[in-house]
């Protein structure tokens, strides 16, 4: 077996990705367990835990509890929600604006006795303005800028979308994260499609419909799209009643519709501020390949696209920290 | 007992209001009944219905079986989705533009051997651009105009909002519906308090928060509002978590947010049209008040409350259609 020198946790509320990471940041082996902090593994014996740390303890060492029992001496770092008021401890929020190697000043460590420490990143918050926060995702955002090329992270504007459930839109410019956008895009996709009218008319496509997503998105783009996705997320049902959209076209069409109007606003915001930033994204490829699309489509330019950010990142904090050598 | 004219059906999704309407068509009894279209009442001995007339007959007689009884004679019109595909007989959407008169030329009548027909009020279809229905609250619109100065109908500029799950602004030009748009604000509302982490954190207030709602209107008409819904949504869970909004504030606040947006979104399309219209507030007493603060807000003046507008608009189709005298 090739000798590791990292542990690397990226622990969130439905599950937990282990990496053991070689020389380099590379991955040696990876993990995905369903145990997220919302969803600890119970007590063999079924009984309430005495303390809380026991569900986090045996979570952990399901992840990662060979690969220590083989190197001891492993360093260990955690990024996302592990570090919330409901995780295994709570690591302080960093204030915008800041550059990412503070996150390596600001690890909060939680001792385990005789056995290896867990070293977690804290999230980033911004205060000014609508407060925003995020867990994990400061984490990607340092793998990001890691993968791009120096110069343009020290001197460039580089804005990080990072689509999902609560997509991020990040803002880094000469190597400081001044400011972020969350939408809840796919938060609220999914409310919709298992929680109002629309979803009765949907029906399963079998594979990705994407004729349908670039129709919505290209009437969020439209006139009919400034009413805004109150308004506009109606006609997945009205163009189906009318025969125009089949019900296995609604899903990816309200898809489109969402990102589209997501796209749209910070289209518009950028022009606002006359910025014309690098526009990387990291996620899901799919998903990705939408957002692309999105951003083309609102002349954004073509977004380079990046993978395995957290793994990056969380070696580059560890780096950052001291806890290995790069 | 005083002498009927007219009953009046008010037949939506999941419940049914009756009216035993006057001369006048003043209300003399009313009669609010759980049994909305997909809610019909069961078969006495529980055995599926051999015709899906059955429930609508049992509902129907529910509802107006004993005044039919006193007075047989009496003329029944229904609006609502009693008229849907879905409903008791379908009846086929009137197309835009359109008089409201209209309306009445296009009863579908339910035969029911020699029991009173019942007439069944067609909806409104928007075809062009993004397809719009309606199901009833063409009849709220009916009413809304015959509360109304006959000539502000005949050569002004109404916009009629009737808030609610599916709130609909209904340009009404000259006398003629000429387009309305659809803004699912109550449902989505409903989708992100009951099914998204927003939702988590709220605690009921006991009693409407208005500076919350206040709070909430004011942000989305800021510049962080620019941003859209999908994303200023997000503040209601960050504001509580850097301790700037309660719990108990939680809900009023999104609250204000949607509301927040929908009106501005309409006051911005007013604005690219140059049309000042009067606003006509018809619906939900503390809803109304609440869309009435979101409009002055947005500089759109001081919008006319109309109240009982369904009983008014079913009395005049009726006598539109000759079915009862004025």
């Amino acid at each position: 077996m090739t000798t590791a020198s990292l542990i690397a946790l990226d622990w969130g509320t439905s599950s937990l990705r282990a990496y053991r990471l070689g020389p380099g940041g590379r991955v040696l082996d990876r993990l995905h367990l369903p145990w997220g902090i919302m969803h600890l593994p119970p007590a063999p014996d079924g009984t309430a835990d005495a303390a809380p740390d026991r569900g986090f303890e045996r979570a952990f060492d399901a992840a990662c509890g060979a690969w220590l029992r083989d190197e001891p001496e492993l360093p260990v770092i955690a990024c996302g929600m592990v570090g919330s008021a409901q995780g295994w401890r709570e690591a302080a929020y960093l204030d915008l604006p800041t550059r990412l190697d503070g996150l390596a000043r600001r690890l909060v460590r939680v001792d385990r006795g005789d056995r290896a420490p867990v070293h977690i990143v804290p999230g980033l918050i911004e205060r000014d303005g609508l407060p925003n926060v995020m867990r994990g995702e400061e984490t990607q955002v340092a793998g990001v800028l890691a993968a791009l090329p120096a110069d343009l992270v020290a001197d460039g504007d580089v804005l990080v979308c990072l689509p999902g459930t609560h997509c991020k839109w990040v803002s880094v410019q000469a190597a400081e994260v001044g400011h972020f956008d969350t939408f809840m895009t796919g938060e609220v996709y999914a409310a919709l499609r298992g929680h109002t009218i629309l979803g009765r008319t949907m029906r399963d496509a079998g594979a990705p419909d994407e004729a349908a997503f670039a129709r919505g998105l290209a009437v969020a783009g439209s006139e009919a799209g400034r009413m805004g996705p109150l308004s506009t997320i109606f006609s997945s049902r009205t163009l189906g009643l009318t025969g125009t959209l089949a019900g296995t076209a609604q899903a990816d069409y309200l898809s489109g519709l969402l990102i589209g109007h997501e796209v749209a606003a910070v289209a518009a915001a950028l022009a606002r501020e006359d910025r014309r930033p690098r526009i990387v994204l990291c996620g899901d490829a799919g998903l990705c390949g939408r957002y692309a699309q999105a951003l083309r489509r609102h002349g954004l330019g073509e977004p380079t696209l990046t993978e395995q950010a957290t793994e990056r990142g969380l070696w580059q904090i560890a780096v950052d920290a001291g806890l290995v050598r790069d």
